[in-house]
């Protein structure tokens, strides 16, 4: 049995990294792509003095969860008005990132609709054009700036597509804690929650290896000590750090084995029942532990590790974890009855993710 | 304070990986790069068999700690004979792959001379001509396969050059634990040790960080659980397969900290006691050991990580590892006297590599 392990992006982080940015890019021209709240948070003008004359142009039009409806004016425009720029730079959380690679795969014809055919059609394409991709995360959980992928939606018609080349990984990862310091509890919660999902579930997937457990373990073990104490002492620079390692070492780790079943349930309690990303990928974690403890002895030492050698007790354990943080963990609780949670895990075992989580069958069989 | 990592080699490890060497290729047309006994190993023919019509030239007259005087001939060939071969697969240990990563490197002139003098002058340099490396080590040790570096010795002028170019990253490295079966209990022991000193050697080193940590705690556990089983049981897979990870774990590290005073005083004991190099560059480690432990709480932790919690019988419990091994762990024991070896290591921390050493000043102290 053989395994591989990639992640290309260089990756800077520490307090003040962002002030290396002019370093990264050397005399390349950019465009940077943010969220609209940036310039009001001061980022904007961070960016700009940090770049000075490099600076082509702003695009501070992402929106939460790009759709392919939204994006088309601006990928349109980009690839009329910046064709020349030499490298994106994303500023922001997964949705800046996710958008920022789509803006970087240049069509033939300049229109965001051959690369959605693309998609649709599950085709393979080598772009000709391709701008190198600079992400800064402003939150503690995406991992997108170490990920080769990223979401797209298309609500007119219901879909909801993943871009996922060879050409999509982020050139560097600036990873910078002082960005994080004035999140709010309601980011930093659900973005710290994300991160344990990753790392949880890279290690119940049938992509886990032993690269990846490496970064799963540690991340786990940094988000169970870190995020309580940073939910109560949110301008903690050195817990802010802390958070930013576990959800990159969370994204390293997930970066070669994608997610897997608590992500596969999180997109219907979303998509049918409303919840925030973080706390629906996230909510269903201990009852899966529960579920894949002792049916493998290599995964069984990752969790023990995880959880100071108390195996058995591991899914109570993080059950307790999730409660203080104040996210309940039954289905009840979020107004799913029984019947529907078990033909939802049902569905979710079959969709894409789901395939991915490494005991289907003997989920099944109880 | 910021920091780096940064490793874009694509990896893929098990038993029988060696056999996706040709999915690894495509269709490019291969030298391959390997040692005079591989031949009589079956190595060559099993390289011909997968590669087939793809195989173009091999090149089996890799020496140990390859020189400038030998490798001249061998540059010029390539460059002359081989200039439109698509990649060079490097099959064997340290040395092998660190001979590839100097043919990968086409200087203008075809001559290897101008390559010297560029790292003679410690220039920069932008090759124009570079073949893509695959590295399948055939020794659990050097980490070659996931380092930018090799060495190059000069003999005839008493220099050591070190080549580290942008462009002498692996593009692969397949990593087939199949390939160790047959090591004589001669190499598995100085790799291994050799293995354990990267591992160490990053934690205690100026480039230290989070992500070469992770890298390096989980190496040195692994070798420290494997080694004394493996030289038991040479044929064992399952620990053949565990000693190549740590390994490869200790690369990972090193290839973004570069190693420290170990190695340092390694390179005299080499030269003036004649000491293989993976002696040479361990019998040290519980010395310095003793010396680092209380000055960081940061690498206490890792430390007490690596040796299971008891921090402060740490150096001993490495001592009696490497006693239980036959290495011998006193400079006396080597025929160095007391006063040489104090010598040695004033010098050894003046050194390239002794200048990684994050707590020089501490010793001169004492």
């Amino acid at each position: 049995m053989t395994y591989q392990y990639h992640n290309p992006v260089a990756i800077r982080f520490g307090s003040q990294a962002v002030g290396e940015l002019r370093a990264v890019l050397g005399d390349r021209r950019v465009v940077v792509v943010t969220f609209p709240e940036a310039r009001d948070l001061g980022l904007v003008a961070r960016l700009q003095e940090l770049l000075g004359s490099s600076l082509a142009h702003v695009e501070e039009r992402v929106q939460p969860n790009p759709d392919v409806q939204e994006l088309t004016s601006m990928y349109e425009s980009f690839w009329r008005e910046h064709a020349s720029t030499e490298a994106i730079v994303a500023l922001g959380g997964g949705s800046a990132i996710d958008t920022a690679k789509v803006l970087m795969v240049g069509t033939d014809s300049g229109r965001l609709d051959e690369l959605v055919s693309v998609l649709e059609g599950g085709r393979s394409f080598a772009p000709k054009r391709v701008k190198p991709l600079i992400a800064i995360p402003t939150t503690a959980g995406t991992g997108s700036e170490v990920t080769p992928w990223a979401t797209v939606w298309d609500r007119a018609s219901g879909r909801k597509h993943s871009l996922h080349l060879r050409e999509t990984w982020p050139e560097t990862a600036i990873v910078d804690p002082d960005l994080m310091l004035t999140l709010p509890p309601s980011v930093t919660l659900p973005s710290g929650l994300d991160a344990l999902s990753h790392a949880l579930e890279s290690i119940w997937n049938v992509n886990a290896n032993p690269i990846s457990d490496t970064f799963a373990v540690a991340a786990a073990r940094g988000v169970l000590a870190t995020l309580p104490a940073l939910m109560t002492e949110p301008q903690n620079l050195e817990l802010r750090s802390a958070m930013a390692l576990a959800a990159l070492q969370a994204g390293l780790a997930f970066s070669n084995t994608k997610t897997a079943l608590a992500h596969s349930i999180s997109y219907e309690m979303t998509l049918r029942h409303g919840l925030t990303h973080g706390i629906a990928c996230s909510f269903t974690l201990p009852m899966i532990l529960g579920r894949v403890i002792g049916l493998d002895t290599r995964r069984d030492a990752l969790f023990s590790t995880i959880f100071d050698g108390q195996l058995s007790d591991a899914p109570n354990r993080l059950s307790r974890f999730l409660n203080s943080l104040g996210v309940a963990t039954d289905f009840g609780d979020y107004g799913v009855s029984g019947e529907e949670a078990a033909q939802m895990i049902r569905s979710a075992l079959g969709g894409v993710r789901g395939k991915n989580f490494f005991a289907a069958g003997a989920w099944k069989e109880r």
